[in-house]
């Protein structure tokens, strides 16, 4: 084991740390509980227990420290200015606390952010200029490449594309607004139209049923088995998803015009189910140029966030 | 007369040609009808007679050209490749015929990212990093500035905010699509909100018709004059037209985290009218640091469009 940069993707319950080489290969990993209520400090130590553990023991190098946190980062700082998932810890100095500690240079960033440029490197071997990514998880995260660059804008929030408005008073979202994106293609969302739906057409969702056990039970990904079972109910799910997405990322497209739109996280697992739709969607546009450049392209790495804020510590 | 780069901003009625020296401003000026029917190569045959008549008369020395075109532009080739309100003037090979006839560098652009990059020069001393653009004519358009620089996205044709969906199903766009803002925003959207209006409540609109003497006649301008006299039928109008750039524009601080907003063109004149909605929408919004430290500028220059064309071509 020669030298590393070390990434590390916390969420609300689980927190992933890895060492990462230049090329965005994992070498080191390990997962903790995120144990939010203990609060920030106790969560530093812990993290740079294993970091140091792993110095020691495989005569690691670490080259820097990338740390992705889910909200709204202010990166100068690297603190969290305002977080719904990790309560109690907004405020707290990580970028300093983690400097000390390791005595390394240390990049705090937004969680999505991370997993877009981990996704962005390890997905997209010619590395495109100009990238719109897309995070599907319980939440809808994004971020932004332009011309092979994370753009953070004035506050380092750029990017938050699962609250862009797809539908007017539409239903409401964890951020507290209405008609977001996320409130129909985070999974809670995705939950809330199918459970919806199955309670309008029982019978028809017996299949969905059987799979999920009950709509209490219901998982995506139990949608995305129903689906290929030919379940009409699931199927609609996807499809009505895949055309929401489809509305943000048209408006992504004629703002951003980028080259690739990189979907990662979870729900993507749905693959062509929620994919058709939104190329069916994206081909309606009057706007030729840009619509017809532009690849979707899925991918589910699950590692995307650990090694995307290791490989951000590596930037000049 | 010493030296200066040459601006061009074409509309589908009149193109301006400026002389532009090195700081933004305008040394010489002229207006030409564009004559759209005559075709490309007669106008750029007229164009090219006003340059070259400043070039022997004033001794100018040119040091680049920049040309804005109302449509999808191609600007590596300098050509247009779709436009409603240029017909017959798609392919034409405006860089190269520039080039030859004026052995100058060419650049050739949108005519809306050369007007936010004039208003960009030209209204923001400060210069700050992200700026998002619209400029609000008879349709909306729209330019990004990233780091500085202009958003070009992969073909070209980024920044296009003018057909962000603000309401699914929504007005007839120009464009072909339902629900953009230019439907909303753009004079022909705000005339035919303000007719159904006064067909609603012709007596409440009693003074606003006064202004513009009859529904048929009604300009942009009547409504502000009316709603400055106390017209509550114009005052709605304003009210709604703000609250749709409210919606389309919350969508871009969400996306692009900008310094500044940017509102260019001839509506703009409304100024508080317009902008007191916008910013009561933008200040509803949950997320509070990129709405809270956004500002939006209201600037009408009527020649920010061949200004930014110029300046276009001195960038490196």
């Amino acid at each position: 084991m020669s030298s590393a940069a070390i990434g590390v993707d916390v969420g609300g319950t689980f927190t992933k740390i890895a060492a990462v080489d230049r090329s965005g290969k994992i070498r080191l990993q390990q997962s903790l509980p995120s144990q939010v209520a203990a609060g920030p400090a106790a969560f530093v130590d812990r993290v740079c227990g294993v970091v140091e553990a792993w110095m020691e023991r495989e005569k690691l190098k670490i080259l820097g420290v990338g740390l992705g946190l889910a909200g709204d980062v202010d990166s100068a700082k690297g603190e969290l200015r305002f977080t719904p998932n990790l309560r109690g810890w907004g405020g707290f100095p990580f970028k300093r606390a983690l400097e000390r500690r390791l005595s390394a240079k240390v990049v705090v960033d937004n969680d999505a952010n991370a997993a877009i440029w981990g996704g962005y490197c390890g997905e997209l071997r010619r590395k495109p200029s100009d990238v719109v990514g897309v995070t599907l998880g319980t939440g809808v995260g994004g971020g932004i490449v332009v011309g092979g660059k994370l753009l953070r804008g004035a506050t380092g929030s750029a990017g938050e594309v699962g609250h862009l408005k797809v539908m007017p008073d539409g239903e409401a979202c964890h951020c507290g607004g209405k008609g977001c994106l996320e409130a129909y293609a985070g999974s809670y969302g995705i939950l809330k139209t199918a459970r919806r739906l199955i309670a309008r057409h029982p019978r028809r969702a017996r299949r969905l049923l059987e799979i999920a056990g009950s709509a209490e039970t219901l998982e995506p990904k139990h949608l995305t088995q129903a689906a290929d079972a030919g379940d009409p109910v699931a199927q609609e799910v996807w499809l009505t998803t895949g055309q929401m997405l489809g509305v943000g990322l048209e408006d992504l497209v004629l703002v951003m015009n980028p080259d690739v739109i990189l979907i990662l996280g979870g729900v993507s697992r749905a693959g062509r189910w929620l994919l058709d739709p939104i190329e069916a969607h994206l081909a309606t546009s009057p706007f030729r140029t840009p619509f017809s450049k532009v690849r979707v392209k899925m991918a589910d790495n699950p590692n995307a966030g650990c090694v995307g804020a290791a490989l951000l510590a590596l930037e000049p």
